[in-house]
């Protein structure tokens, strides 16, 4: 296993065929829903791996932001960054603001429901995506930050 | 690994005893929050791989649609279909909408909240699922689809 | 695999490096969104399953509880709480009760949304979480349980 920062990891080539390549891809963010398409990189970082048959597993570090999926067109990102507001609204009141006073209230809860893993199958080499299906990145905090998503690809190499 | 339309796929009898068979679950629905159960099925290919250890990955193709667990009976599908119908109403005005005008924004919304993938642990050759916990897939687009789960299990095989 | 009720599981030395280690926890909750910390027996596993690199999977067993993650501190348990009592009002008119009168309708939609699995990457020995996030089981139900989470530790022990 060999960490890369914004660079495809590769995996020792096990006499098994089953190996493990984990990689990291950092993004600046914004924060407020900020949601990024990170399917390009997640491509090439299965392509790379020599992983044929397997999983693409997504996990983003941190407690206020997410990982899903969703058809990545601006009207659609305007709805999801909505959606979230409507169920966990920035101005209502929350009790984390009591201890921490961060004003990121609303970041956690959305972050909790929406959590932070997603799991893809890699099938014939490519994950198992529809064509309108992107895998998203949805940063929830109320601060720009720079945020690490980890993707762990598993499976065998054939 | 071998893809079958609505049957069991079957891995490699591979040496080390790990070993992956992705099969493909396909089913007809109807749309708006359409519940099926996909259990039966489910435990049919986990007992045709031979994998006695490890996990069956769920994913629905497409970004309109989820899966996850539910009580599969008829009051808790009604109240499921309401859930979401709360959570993102179908009449609400979309962004979707202006650029693709196919009506479907809610749909879009609901399934990256519920999210495409669910991953269940299979101990002893069954998966841990409670008794009156099933596997479903939800089907949140406008118009009947024929939906595609791509149904991974990963494991050893003893 | 080895099973231990509240304990961790061993795997077996497999001659290939791959192998899989299967625990038990098991909490005693008292339902209504109560909300437990998983983190320190989920780390105590990894640690003994003696896997480098690989993945944590959680699964609470039942169709009223789920799994998540948040920065696990008292107002964001009470955040949380009224999160779920916001999207699935507790006082609602559920349609599970014509047929069940447990009175738990929602609970059961509340877990459908959140869903029953939690996945988290393994790098270097340890789970990649940050440094305020923990790992959650959320009870949903209406009743105290004693409730049982699968913890499957799958990956390379080098």
């Amino acid at each position: 296993m060999v960490w890369f920062v914004n660079a495809c990891g590769r995996g020792r080539p096990g006499v098994d065929g089953m190996r493990i390549v984990t990689s990291r891809i950092i993004r600046r963010t914004k924060g407020f829903s900020d949601i990024h398409d990170l399917t390009a990189e997640a491509r090439l970082c299965v392509e790379k791996s020599g992983i044929s048959n397997g999983q693409a597993l997504f996990f983003v570090v941190g407690s206020t932001a997410g990982m899903t999926t969703v058809e990545f067109e601006p009207g659609l990102v305007k709805d999801l960054k909505e959606l979230f507001e409507r169920i966990a609204p920035r101005a209502a009141a929350y009790h984390h603001e009591e201890a921490w006073h961060d004003g990121n209230g609303f970041s956690h809860v959305r972050a909790s429901l929406l959590k932070p893993s997603l799991i893809v199958p890699i099938v014939d080499g490519s994950m198992t995506l529809g064509t309108w299906q992107q895998v998203v990145l949805v940063d929830f905090d109320n601060t720009p930050r720079e945020r690490e998503v980890v993707l762990q690809i598993t499976g065998e190499a054939t």
